[in-house]
């Protein structure tokens, strides 16, 4: 009972999700893959033994596809999401759901209207058992209630296109979302503020980006995506009785000449290959079932909604309101 | 060659010095004490051999007082400083040097028209080591050039007495410092953000507190004075290169029951009582020399001056900017 | 082109095993299954769609078996293992691979009589990414010679039934086998000390065993399976120029109440789970090349050998010699 | 009222001491010295107002002097504390208190006889914040009862007069008045192991000590010191329920080039300087009541003991008893 798994962008993020497919996971295979470099998509296709489609939304109507896996350009998600939903399959979206609050907002109303969940946005910090041993730790009333987040988010480098507003989409999106996950409530404002600029840096970076949510608990996270010296993410809860954080994992340590070194992750890989490998079996078990247990399409339209705000306080120079639609009842947290 | 210490203030932090001096420092005694609460200060003045004078000025005047430490409350500070100045005395002047910008700019004018100086103010943390290891370690190159600092300052508990304006003057005000000093630059503007009140608080906290400085390095300051767990100082410097960071001091660890334990500081005593020791020693050894090596009254005075702006900063709602006076070069960094 | 495992004996480390690969890895099914509780064995069979056999070495035999996972009681291992070679069929032997080091010399015979590696030993810890850290930095000169290994080995509880020899045989061996493949080199004798013992423990423990190496390296290793607070393995490998070190993984920390907490490991799932499952996905995939990676028959000929001299070094009291054959060429290390 | 100091011996530790009472601590000033490098002692002694003595025993008969601290070699110590107890003078002696446990009985009879304490010997450790953290968990009922203790001791290298009986005089002793005071009972057999020597020893070095207790603790001290990288003191106290460990301490750490870096103590002055003021300060405190509160005549005297049987264990290669007279009710614990 083989999951056949079709998957739309054979890049870097493509290929990792089907060699772990292929070679690590259970239950699954890729049966059929599109990417506009067809050459590329063609070898891909032939080392698992899938068929490379001319379309990418012939993948989706592939017979012989089961679920969707999106690894595109994020521009051609919401597309490629909403002929998933019309198709009526399963369809894993690469964060993020969708580049406008618009087309995110598409996908909520068009799943809703199926009345079933067929849309998982890739957030898989909700798969790592650090931000799950905070979470957790938080609903058992370990440390009161929320009141302030740190968060930091640090990538040794961008490649030179980099701009400004990437930081909030590509990265900052992460810290959006597992501050709704942990804290169970929705931002409501963001605004950020940036000073001297890192020389390694082909636009203004870093960035202090700021939210609140609904209750008033502040968010603060700081984004420097060319920090140099490694992959950085760090998760602090604040509550009224304590805090819960983050741990960077240190698996050893080596002491010489005069200092005690461990090691730093070099990348998003190193730091959350165990999440995305945990996020990947899940889905891949909760196809049969319908049960999803990570980010839903409303979490995607949220997490959008968020960093369009937090592009415009960006573009404006000041703090930005975030609108949500009323919550489909569909989507209320269980 | 005794050191002979007239102290004005015989409250919790003066008997502090006043017991270290006479039982753990080497150099000094404390020959004359003053204090509004009269009957405290004969028992303290007794307990050590010195005199307990009627009114503050006069242990300044006091023949058999080489240097006077300054406990008192804060908004006596300028003039007891300014008395000092007079009588050509060495002083210790516990933070703030005035509790206005106007009150300390007199001190800074009064120093520098005798052309020595005379004052110090008890910013201790420059006397704490892993500051001391951060400052070090930023100045050898070690991370780039600053880029932003990360500050918390939490404080177990406060008294019912407890305002806002508070945190930032007798709180915060250390992290001006720290961050000034670590830095090598001014303060030039301070903003505020604050969010959910915590319920062990008489008043706002926490507050998130934010500083601009000359060259535009970020600097956010987490001021929480009732975050209930214990006391909690942290610093990072994070620069281009790479960061440095304060750990937290632990001794020693217990694992029983499924967990590791160590202990957190309960208070400012615990956590910097080995800064407090050092300023006080090299304080009692710096005056025969008059090679004062703590914060100056010009670093008294920026940090009153940005104390000040962030009390408007939080009146205001607003962004306030600092303004300081040209540095008369009598202060300049050596 | 699944592989088809057949796996003998269906307890804990069994069924841990059949359901990863059921559920969690890439590439193999289980389809045949044995063990002499009949009924447990058919259910777990109808669980996997797997044949349930009425005899172990059925398992072996049966055409639709490419390779066995054998997790029977150790006693039985050596005719197992002696079997899948008969049959030329790859084998997976949870340590140890003998009870004695002649059973386990048999085993080394017959499988390079035939020429060819078919049997790995389920020394999970070479997968271990710690432990993978500690012998890299060790092999890239980063912390010189090797002189000393100090190892802990804690264990919350163990059953009533609980001897002194089995901490060497179940736990210990485990030691052997980290120190003979991080060090590259024989252990050539055996000594024991013990003192005082737990009132938790059924048996003398905690124990201390120490290992004499080849070169002369002293490796000590604390046996202490009724330690209560939790699952506790370390390595430390101290060299002429440094050390390196297993950290215990930490995820995420808790403050409040004036103390930091870190959760420490229940139990050897937690702690290895990830090991476990590298090295089963690594078997899986090193059948069709047999060039596998983990620990070799001769691995566990030497573990049997050093377990079985720290056995009689408890009997008698006293130091006692490692003999073990020439290595035939066959086992050489590459 | 101030505690005039005589000190013997003005060499390394000697004159640490003297700098650290001038300039350091409270109620004590210097007033004699004794070296035979007389030049030196002068020198010293000028640099003090110090009278500089022809012999050592003008120290203790100096009438100037009220208590004497003992730096000399140890071969020295025997005659010097006796003659102050014959002189009545309260003298800190630093370790060992002699070279020979019939030495050491000679002062433990010679003060027994007088019926008043009068000798501190200069175990620092027992000064340390987290010894006596570990101390103070372990009496408190928070691990149980004791039944192991591991402990490190290395320093970066030693002369080349070096020889292995001195790790155990003048290193291992450290651990073995550590481990007495901890545990609350006294050392009963001694022996040793060793195996690979570092090529940067001029004598055997790594050697492992092993101490049973009267309860039957064991007790293991690797004694390494040529380790190269540094100065790092470790103890573990493993009791029925859960084990209490010292933390190397670190006040800072750095980040760069996808490393985390925490410095090692460099030597012990480094590691212990706390301790050694906090000993200095309370022994200089306890001279007028004579309530000390350090390592006794006793404990030198049960750690030169053990130190003997330890350096016979080393010669004999077999473990060795340890035989104390019974303790005195004069030092029966308080």
């Amino acid at each position: 009972m083989t999951l056949r798994i079709g998957l739309i962008g054979t890049g870097n993020i493509g290929t990792y999700h089907i060699d772990r497919i292929t070679t690590k996971l259970s239950g699954a295979a890729v049966t059929a893959v599109f990417d506009v470099a067809s050459t590329r998509a063609r070898e891909v296709a032939d080392g698992v033994g899938a068929v490379a489609h001319q379309q990418a939304l012939d993948v989706v109507e592939d017979s012989n596809v089961d679920a969707v896996i999106i690894a595109s350009p994020g521009e051609l998600h919401t597309a490629q999401v909403l002929a998933c939903i019309g198709a009526g399959k399963p369809v894993l979206c690469e964060k993020p759901l969708a580049t406008t609050t618009q087309d995110a907002l598409k996908v909520v109303e068009a799943e809703a209207a199926t009345g079933k969940q067929l849309v998982q946005v890739g957030f898989m910090r909700r798969y790592d058992r650090g931000y799950q041993q905070i979470k957790s730790t938080f609903e058992s009333g370990g440390i009161g209630d929320a009141l302030l987040v740190h968060a930091v988010h640090r990538n040794p480098t961008v490649p030179e296109t980099f701009r400004e507003f990437m930081a909030i989409t590509d990265s900052v999106v992460h810290e959006i979302d597992t501050s709704r996950w942990l804290l169970g409530e929705e931002i409501v404002a963001v605004s950020l503020r940036s000073g001297k600029k890192s020389p390694h840096a082909p636009a203004q970076d870093p960035q202090m980006v700021h939210f609140e949510t609904e209750s008033g608990v502040l968010v603060d996270v700081e984004s420097f995506v060319n920090c140099q010296y490694g992959y950085d993410v760090r998760c602090e809860l604040v509550g009224t009785e304590g805090y819960a954080t983050l741990e960077n994992p240190m698996l050893s340590a080596v002491v010489s000449s005069g200092a005690r070194r461990t090691v730093v992750p070099a990348g998003w890989r190193e730091r959350f290959d165990a999440a995305y490998g945990a996020e990947l079996q899940a889905w891949i078990d909760s196809v049969p079932t319908g049960a999803y247990g990570g980010a839903s399409a409303w979490d995607g339209y949220a997490a959008t909604a968020v960093a369009d705000a937090g592009v415009r306080a960006l573009e404006e120079g000041r703090r930005v309101d975030v609108d949500l639609i009323a919550q489909p009842s569909f989507y209320a947290r269980k």
